[in-house]
């Protein structure tokens, strides 16, 4: 076993002395080193970098994106979209359809902002009509996850020719998606083939639209000359794409941390995982190799890994030199969770390492939950 | 269809006009209903009734249960037990085993309040030592739910005979547990046989330790003078027995607010369903009879409640004059959820009744998430 499984109280390095409840924490260059190599990716493809904040939602880890050149944001509701135009973003895109009833605010964003909006039904993009500031408009299309957007097969789009023709002041950049569905993937090839169909579907789209705004004519068929972007996002297509062709923006998030359900998925390695949330140990159980950490639902959600034996909603790291490392599932993961209980299944071996008060570190199966539930964050 | 399905935005009430992201709605009048309802059923049983403030986790809340006579609580965290000391609770106990390495905090709320700390191992029981204000000492017994505490059957109550001897100016008070698995009953009747059964293993569990420390002697069969409490504490036990048999103290927490899980076992009704998650409608879907909803894991959590077609996060509730009413599973359930998006799957007379600005108030699978998540509240 590596000597530093978890750290022991007594001898537990400064910077993580004072942990005393579950606690993220952030290997910053690793993160960076993610943040890099999709910006650069992403200029070496010649499109828009806009990178999406909901996984980390922390404008100290914005800063590490403005560092990277980037200048351009997304985020996932009005709320986050007020805290990074606070922290000084000024070209930010809320990646949600309109919510209607937040127009107030809305309203005061598009005001300060260069506002990008979401939308995929009459109702909100007639709302628009009552935002003095021109705002970007870009229409939700179902590429097949089915979560939201126009189902691009069923007519919608053209129902949305007559309000989209009265979007004023407003200016229609183009069509988005969220291609959740490369989340199911057996195998990296149909990450491929998720990306390539999507970038399809939605290249359709964003023509259809052109045609239906009179932005292109009936028997144009000339798909080089497109005026309305493509803007994708999902981060396992953005990791294995080597080039993101067909598209004209990307919006991956997970990326900056990722974590086990993308170490899985086999987009990431072992060590581009730069998140990991600190758990002290309350009781070791050698009679059922089990261990109680303090970390449960509140803190890391209830979103799974997938293991030939069932699920897990974490793996237990060792802490070496160059930042921590997941252990094989059967040697330690996150069996069940309750509120704030966590119950460890780990090997003999292990166990033998673990004592009460030391500090259990633990990838989450899912990044983006604990990053947006724990509120005490350590970079180091 | 009930005419007041959901809130339109222009017709909203006003107190429910400026909600414009998931916000928790509780019915104030259910919910102490459900208080007092408690407290006079623990009252009549002569137990000491000492709710767990961990599904609201709120100190306003908290003066509800001060209203109907409570001046004992639990809590599940150091973080709270702070929070509701500082509300002037001074009778707390913290039902979660010690977390050695939050000592120093430990040590302020000790010499500040009346303090119960929970200890399932010699490591933990020796900590208590640097404790210099006495508390009441807990032992934590795995009643059957194999999440934490002593396996009574495995020589673990004896090895602790040592360190609860050495335990100095602290009182050994009892033995607690939670019987978690009285959430896996399929009828009334398992969560009856798991209270008993529960009750008889707490029961053994606190004269073996009497017997280990001398209260008691070795032939001492008379149970009657058991002067070691027993504290259980689940809502599905503690709301279907009429009378809180063989227990010294009863903990429950969710009842508060009952939730769809609490439903589906039958331990409540409707009517006592005392918080929804009201959250604004952004897109209407009638191809798939789908709503998209603002609110997701981040709001709910992953928490599934059953029925026969597989599982659900939250019913669509109706909202009467007399507070809401989950419409059955079939007309409206929250289908998926991921970040901030949530999938309603409604009847196609449910979706004809939905706007895209209108409120959708979801009963969720399991309250104690959502409460402890969302940061807005609303009473009514």
């Amino acid at each position: 076993m590596p000597e530093n499984l978890a750290y022991h109280s007594p001898a537990a390095p400064e910077r993580f002395a004072s942990i005393d409840r579950p606690t993220l924490v952030v290997d910053r260059a690793r993160a960076e080193r993610n943040i890099a190599r999709m910006a650069a990716k992403a200029a070496a493809s010649g499109v828009r970098f806009r990178p999406h904040q909901k996984t980390h939602n922390n404008v100290e880890i914005g800063e590490w994106f403005r560092a990277a050149g980037v200048t351009a944001i997304t985020v996932s509701s009005v709320e986050h979209a007020v805290r990074f135009a606070d922290a000084g973003w000024d070209d930010i895109t809320i990646a949600f359809p309109l919510v209607t009833r937040a127009m107030p605010v809305i309203r005061d964003l598009a005001a300060r902002v260069h506002l990008g909006l979401l939308v995929d039904n009459a109702v909100a993009i007639e709302t628009l009509r009552s935002v003095p500031d021109p705002v970007d408009v870009w229409v939700d299309v179902d590429g097949g996850y089915h979560r939201s957007g126009v189902d691009p097969e069923g007519g919608g789009l053209f129902d949305l020719r007559e309000p989209l023709l009265g979007l004023g002041r407003h200016r229609l950049r183009g069509v988005m998606t969220h291609a959740g569905n490369s989340y199911k993937a057996h195998e990296l090839a149909d990450i491929r083939e998720v990306w390539r169909r999507t970038a399809a579907t939605l290249s359709y789209a964003a023509e259809a639209l052109e045609r239906y705004t009179g932005r292109r004519g009936p028997d144009d068929d000339d798909i080089g000359d497109r005026r309305l972007e493509v803007s994708v996002g999902d981060t396992p297509g953005c990791s294995v794409m080597e080039r993101f062709a067909g598209v004209d923006e990307v919006r991956p998030g997970n990326f900056v941390f990722y974590d086990c359900q993308q170490l899985a998925l086999g987009v990431c390695d072992e060590d581009d995982l730069a998140l990991a949330v600190a758990c002290p140990i309350a009781a070791v159980y050698p009679q059922r190799n089990e261990v109680l950490i303090h970390g449960g639902s509140v803190q890391f959600s209830r979103d799974a890994a997938t293991w030939p034996y069932g699920e897990h909603y974490g793996r237990l790291a060792t802490v070496e030199a160059d930042g921590w490392h997941p252990l094989p599932v059967e040697a330690g993961h996150l069996r069940a969770i309750s509120q704030e209980h966590g119950v460890l299944r780990v090997s003999p071996e292990v166990l033998a390492e673990l004592r009460v008060g030391d500090l259990a570190f633990i990838v989450p199966a899912h990044a983006c939950l604990p990053a947006n539930l724990v509120r005490d964050w350590l970079f180091i």
